[in-house]
């Protein structure tokens, strides 16, 4: 079960860049994309940068709508998180296709990704960037974090479908947050 | 010995979300900082974005001499790495202090990080976010690799000095890049 997670820690789940699952909706129709450029902007509220390719069908819902997900997978269902990013949604149903569950968000009409252990509603305030790079700023609204879930085994792509497996947790000295 | 990486290969480097260095040089004084909020924007020419708070002693030398050097620690330099998080430049000279070695850059007068086994040399390219994100766009001009590392052991920032070390790698069917 899922609990809200406080916004001030939301920066904890992206800072070491997994790659994440970004899900819209429009008229209805939900979608979903593997992305992995991404990264904070602030910790609170907190806002995120992403780059969503005009050539994704997600670029148009999310441009429309100014609404997403952005869901936070781990290693238990890489393969799903990598099909989701070998085809595009304008033809097929990737939720049904790939066994991802769609439920309902809290503030927007995305979905969230209920295999995932975290959700993050997020809104889009910021678009100067998006016809350069297609990079848009997110606010995060509302969070949830499967508490169970300690040291997540997260996956990091480096290129053509090679994935890191979040390994072993060290502690350091630090006065960064 | 490292070698000329090609531009078109940078993001599998940055990609899966490593903690990395940047360096900067201004008036002959040499600075490095930690940063762990960076995403790929373009693949070629490769375009990096990142935040450099107006609080870093790193800031004024990244938006005056529009110069950097983004290097990639891997964990046996993790201690030293989370040093660099700790203190400022302000009052110290972080390399002598932490054991890094600075080496010179080919295209910029920021300097390498000889202990990291990538190092990336960017020029600021666009500011439009930097006023109110501190976001700056860098394009790498000049890439640098260690052929001998393989699946480096990179470390990412999960908050307050907890780092996830770089675990095992998974291949998966994948169209991306």
């Amino acid at each position: 079960m899922k609990r809200a997670l406080p916004l001030s820690r939301v920066y904890r789940l992206l800072e070491p860049g997994p790659v994440v699952l970004l899900t819209t909706a429009q008229k209805g129709r939900a979608n979903v994309m593997t992305l992995s450029w991404h990264t904070m902007l602030e910790f609170e509220p907190p806002l995120v940068g992403c780059v969503v390719s005009s050539r994704n069908f997600s670029f148009r819902a999310l441009e429309a709508t100014k609404e997403c997900v952005i869901n936070v997978p781990t290693v238990t269902i890489a393969a799903a998180v990598a099909k989701c990013g070998n085809v595009s949604g304008r033809r097929k149903d990737k939720f049904a296709a790939f066994g991802l569950t769609p439920l309902p968000a809290s503030t927007v009409a995305a979905p969230l990704v209920a295999e995932c252990y975290a959700n993050l509603e997020c809104r889009v305030v910021d678009v100067r960037l998006v016809e350069k790079y297609n990079f848009f700023v997110l606010e995060v609204c509302k969070a949830w974090l499967d508490p169970a879930v300690r040291a997540a085994r997260t996956i990091h792509h480096r290129g053509h479908g090679e994935f890191m497996v979040a390994g072993r947790t060290l502690k350091l000295p630090s006065r960064a947050k």
